[in-house]
């Protein structure tokens, strides 16, 4: 994905080998399964971010490399807790660690991710107040995974689900951002526009998401569909398609009883309009996004975001 | 336990204030299930180590209180999820939170208290250094509870089992201790000597749990016993036994398989004497810990160690 570009593809190349000799203790059995998750082929957009953002500013590999690493490594270890929570097969196309190790390594795997996660922001040498948004990022990934969790049955309004996706998935594109943009030592006017860029990004990215979900009724990209409402786990295209004709809801509820199944689900969506209108919502973070990307100061690097946006 | 030394017991107070209202909103479930646990009884030795490390120096409870919370958070998280690997139904004589919320809400607590964990070390305003400390000591509890699950079965050697121990237990003491005194602004020589007892300090508590656990046939403060061999994980009471005759390590093997039981396993510990020389490796360690606390600048704050070291 980032192959057409080279001043990011050298860069996220660094960063596979940076990545490579922080998990590279053969007697460490932690690093060798850290491996097996973060070299599965994920795409790197947090660390492209930041390193990106960075590129605002005065760019230092050295600084910035350890902080795209932090935030790529955190998103691994929530990526290996959540695997737990969904009982998850597979990640990136590989096993994951609760199917291949148990739970009980998944849970400190997790764990083990995030320490080293710190480890490298310390290497980045940044200030309190970027920590303070890393640990802002996971305490509110904790609490987006906790309110779903709790909210499993209920069919959320379009606040409740804003600020659930906010909390699991926004915050860490943002704090990806920021720490890029300060580090680089931007004016803090930039600094904020890099975190709103990566804000809304990262409400349009899990839109997207949310959306492939209930996209057909086969398989996407190596991800089951239908998984979240099986759960009882309601996002937008449910919440609108409800909103629009309540007699729905029952429909969408059902499904994990195995009462309905993904085509008359697929047809409800399709029948009120809920996921043209969701696309819609889609594009109106997009465009969010894209509107802060272009207050940043323009070069390769912007060009190379804004191409990115437009892949959603 | 505190309650006789009315210097730390204040502080103490104070802690359980701020941890209250840093746990305290009512929107967040989080929180309340955080709370269950930080308030189920613990004896909050990490904590006190902090602050009595800390009295070394110039104490400020305004810098140190957030640390000790730290400290305490961070233990609390390892408890949370160390009880989903041990599927415990206790913890501090209550039900853990593995068994009342599942194991799903159980990662994210612990996720979530390790998050809060930075949040209050940021409020202690440290340096970078200390925060190397905490995520040391994070990665290697991480790494700890891995040797010993991928140790499963196996009777490590005494050298191993030190690493383990150091790597699950103590370097949290060391760590807690070490904040305090940094934080207090005590010489790099104090700070130095506060570390290696608490590490000491740590391998003889961690021994003390290790005996606990093969002491009696019977429960013992709540705890379960022989918990540990029959999960297949040996400590020092075993591998002294299984050193001093070989011919023994098949009736510890064989518990997990329900063939020995447990008064067998009393009766062969202390047939081999191994009771007995891991009390006096604990006191060994005990010693040093006292050692070190004897260089430390004397004062009510180190009596009320020292007398605490004692009651190992």
């Amino acid at each position: 994905m980032w192959q057409e570009y080279p001043l990011i593809k050298v860069e996220l190349r660094a960063l596979e080998d940076f990545l490579e000799s922080s998990f590279s203790s053969k007697r460490n059995r932690l690093d060798a399964i850290s491996r097996g998750v973060l070299f599965a082929g994920g795409k790197r957009i947090r660390p492209a971010f930041t390193i990106l953002c960075a590129m605002c500013g005065k760019y230092d590999r050295e600084r910035i490399l350890p902080l795209a690493a932090c935030v790529e490594t955190l998103h691994t270890a929530t990526l290996v807790h959540d695997d737990i929570i969904d009982d998850a097969d597979l990640r990136r196309g590989a096993p994951t660690v609760v199917r291949e190790q148990g739970a009980d390594i998944a849970v400190f795997t997790g764990d083990y991710l995030l320490a080293k996660a710190l480890v490298f922001f310390l290497k980045g040498g940044l200030e309190d107040i970027d920590l303070g948004q890393i640990a802002a990022a996971i305490e509110a990934m904790c609490k987006g995974e906790a309110d779903q969790f709790f909210d499993r049955g209920h069919i959320p309004d379009f606040r409740r689900y804003l600020g659930r996706i906010m909390k699991k998935t926004a915050l860490l594109f943002a704090a990806s951002c920021t720490l890029g943009a300060h580090a680089a030592g931007c004016d803090q006017s930039v600094v904020r526009e890099a975190r709103r860029f990566g804000l809304y990004y990262g409400c349009a990215f899990q839109i997207a998401d949310d959306l492939l979900d209930v996209s057909s009724e086969r398989h996407v990209e190596g991800k089951p569909v239908m998984h979240d409402i099986k759960e009882g786990v309601f996002t937008l295209p449910v919440l609108l398609a409800a909103a629009r004709n309540p007699e729905t809801a029952d429909i969408f509820r059902s499904v994990g009883k195995k009462g309905a199944v993904a085509s008359e689900v697929l047809e409800t969506l399709r029948a009120t309009g809920a996921i043209d209108a969701s696309l819609e919502i889609k594009e109106r973070y997009r465009k969010k996004a894209l509107s802060h990307l272009s207050r940043l100061p323009q070069g390769e690097n912007t060009e190379i975001l804004k191409a990115f946006v437009h892949r959603i």
